[in-house]
């Protein structure tokens, strides 16, 4: 199948790599092509997943609408700030669209297929999600994922075409569950993180990831989405990965904060984007508008925007009075 | 209150300290007070917690009934094999019975409240669990816990009874399903600790977790247990801290497994013990008299038990057909 991946970061790399593997024929649509030239010539993408051959990514492209010229499929792997700019310019496209974006946008609480369905009306929506570290699919290490749509055929082509034998696909049909675990899971990562930071142990952390997949389920099923899916790969699956793997960016952006560094200045210095930075602004905002109690997001959010110092955060999370688990 | 505590291994000397902390009257039961000689003296368990002050547990006794004399609450701390043996000796008592002993019978497939209820009928059982390392708990981490039980009054005095600022308790009315979490948690963390020993990565062990919950789930599920309470505190944050903490002797069991020792030799080797390699064998039993789908417990059963490699027990695990999550 000819395929166009929009981003050529590590996810868009690694997932680029895999489809090259699978036989597709790949094209890699890059903002700034200079950055990753190595990626044509050396089988490399130095910036992003240093070390890691990634062979057969011959055309990589500046111009979005000729990297996915004649694709029947086009993958869009961009930060969520750029998400809409960029997939504004594939707005006669009917083809597959695989969003594999985390993120939720502020201004309307849309997740990255919901903007894809203003964006490109016509296009068959997908998101591709799931506890999958690009470096360790880039490496070939076992994967599990999920691709969630509302059309039964698009998920279906798209399991195949990214089926592997150390990449498995699974299939759901609620994509909307399926991207807010995604997204709101980074700011669960970055309260775990926090703690990490502040030197918090092992207890501390699995109650907070099991209070916070409460949170996460609760504002998703508010949002529309249906419970289980939050107990799944996208949900359960990609928050554990992101609380606890030395690999994740925003586990690590967490760690920084909760030793005390200013979140506006890892932002700035940072090479690649921690999702969950810009995704707590939008889930606290959603939490509010639609009236649903998420104590874990909202001391991230007073955290990251309001200045609160970090261990008076986790205080106030733990001496909140709860007698009942449910 | 005056209490006493059967068992001075690492998880029984962690809640003694908690109680004493608390103000209460505590008397420790050990089979071989000479082992835990120094609990007394030096406000130490050398053996089982070495380097954590546990001081005013002057009283540590070697006969079951006198040690629970005049209590109104006993907390049983010994391992799953001596349950019976040990509670056999309490039957006429009829105060408050806290199990925190996480395990099933493999003759009976009975959890430890279970047993309780044949060897102490007049008592009144409850179980505390979820993700409780006793080295944290000891140190004073900040640890939630649950506890459960059918009699709302009981689980409510054992949860003023062991509550602290760093040491949070919750309550459940589902006793069944907050043991069976407990106990067969240790089963997929032996799995997951195997996948460390192999060197698989953070996605594989996410994906495995992921799974193994919604195991742990169906069977308990299938035992008379609630669905929902396998994502709390005893289910999930349980699991969670088990198949992560370096701390966790499952997870370590399961690590050598995957280095390559045999099943049998580490449990010679080890002072304390790991409940996961009972719990696999009766868990599996469990499974096939009530039908339950359980792959990655079979797997694990087949390790452990049968001689099977652990990489073609991962082999066989990933490679099952699979194409919706549900």
């Amino acid at each position: 199948m000819k395929v166009a991946v929009l981003g050529a970061g590590a996810w868009g790399t690694a997932l680029a790599k895999i489809l090259v593997e699978g036989g597709h024929d790949v094209t890699v649509w890059a903002r700034h092509p200079e950055r990753v030239a190595t990626l044509a010539t050396t089988g490399m993408n130095e910036r992003y997943l240093p070390g890691i051959p990634v062979p057969g990514l011959h055309r990589v492209e500046s111009d979005v609408r000729h990297a996915s010229q004649n694709c029947e499929c086009i993958v869009v792997a961009v930060p969520s700030k750029a998400f809409l700019e960029v997939t504004s310019s594939l707005r006669d496209f009917r083809g597959i669209l695989v969003s594999v974006t985390k993120g939720i946008e502020y201004d309307t609480g849309l997740t990255m297929c919901g903007v894809l369905g203003q964006t490109v009306p016509e296009g068959k929506r997908v998101a591709l999600s799931g506890p999958t570290l690009a470096l360790e699919v880039a490496k070939g290490i076992p994967t599990a994922s999920v691709v969630a749509g509302d059309d039964e055929e698009a998920r279906q082509t798209v399991q195949q075409l990214f089926h592997r034998p150390s990449f498995r696909v699974y299939t759901s049909s609620d994509p909307l569950g399926v991207e807010l675990g995604g997204a709101l899971k980074n700011v669960v990562a970055i309260a775990a993180g926090s703690g990490d930071g502040l030197g918090l142990g092992d207890n501390s952390k699995a109650a907070l990831l099991t209070r916070g997949i409460v949170e996460i389920r609760r504002l998703g099923v508010a949002c529309g989405a249906q419970a289980e899916t939050f107990a799944g790969l996208s949900g359960l699956g990609d928050l554990t990965v992101t609380c606890y793997s030395k690999l994740s960016r925003n586990r690590m952006f967490g760690e920084r904060v909760g030793r005390g560094e200013r979140p506006a200045d890892i932002v700035a210095k940072s090479v690649a984007v921690a999702e969950g930075y810009p995704t707590a602004r939008a889930a606290y905002q959603l939490a509010k508008n639609l009236r649903v109690s998420t104590p874990i997001i909202d001391e991230v959010y007073a955290v990251l925007y309001e200045g609160k110092n970090v261990a008076r955060a986790f205080q106030d999370l733990t001496h909140r009075e709860t007698k009942a688990e449910d």
